[in-house]
């Protein structure tokens, strides 16, 4: 027992190191050793829980969809679903600062895995999961058809958020919460 | 002249090599070597066009942009504006080995540019141009608002063509036609 308490704990310790340099320097700056150093750990250390670049940016993507799974969950439902909706899709786009973090980590981790194998099944989960929560807000809505609609709507919260990323001075926050707004909107009217 | 004739061919040749590896191998496995063998040139001759990775990359998306606007420009409108406007927005997007392939160049160059501040007005201008094409398709199409209604279409034809390579079983051409079709249906009920 309290080996495993150890190794949970570690691990969290970890993460939070490597959550504040992705905040600090960005996703592409960070290596093995600046994360250990940021951890005040050695390599050795660190090399339990990860040993190559891959490895650090599938630790990092993890976090990040642990980090969204916590913060969709947290949210009180209400009686409104539209705006429940809203809230939820907010919850996924870069907003502000940390979910811009953690898009540019989504990023990065998403072209690593076209030429590193390794990464797919992560990539593959985490993309399976952003369609599913799609899903079950075009169901919400009533679209007839929630399986179409869901991916209709992934396609468009994937695409704005990688918008946001490439010229934040379009893709404002305020401008995506608008965009979102219309293309709730739209999904009602094609249901 | 004559001078100014032999760099264009030979740029043309280049173009057409490096679209040949592209094809066969992939965008990742193009290097400065393989595209000289490809074209048979020197690699002497070819750091007349590019020299480094970045370069190469810049220019295989010149060469996607060239593609694209050619296929833009060479469809015949006709009197059904809807169906002009999906003709446009298929041109864009993955539907077969040539698109797909284009779509991986254009993933690859957008990823480097995150980390490359060289390429970014290139980028910027590629990425600019298609807000543009689905501004242009929206004020077309009767939207009130073109301004907003293109820059929520073009988050989902990016989106689509990114989950298109992502997860081509899901988001298969068929299916990308029919969610281009349902965008373009809600486009026109939201404005």
């Amino acid at each position: 027992m309290p080996k495993q308490v150890d190794h949970a704990a570690r691990r969290e310790e970890l993460a939070a190191a490597l959550w504040r340099l992705v905040m600090r320097d960005g996703i592409e700056a960070a290596s093995l050793r600046k994360v250990a150093a940021e951890a005040g750990w050695s390599t050795g250390s660190l090399r339990h829980y990860f040993t190559t670049q891959s490895d650090l940016l599938a630790f990092a993507m993890e976090l990040v969809e642990q980090r969204v799974r916590e913060r969709v969950a947290a949210l009180e439902p209400g009686d409104d679903l539209r705006a429940a909706a809203e809230r939820v899709l907010q919850e996924v786009l870069p907003l502000d600062d940390e979910r811009r973090a953690e898009m540019q980590v989504w990023l990065a981790f998403t072209m690593r895995a076209v030429v590193d194998p390794g990464l797919r099944d992560l990539r593959d989960r985490a993309h399976a999961e952003l369609r599913e929560l799609c899903r079950q807000v075009a169901a919400a809505l009533g679209a007839a058809d929630a399986e179409r609609e869901g991916e209709r709507l992934h396609a468009f919260v994937d695409g704005l958020a990688l918008h946001a990323v490439l010229d934040p001075a379009t893709t404002t926050p305020a401008r995506q919460v608008e965009l979102v707004r219309a293309q709730l909107d739209a999904l009602g009217a094609a249901s």
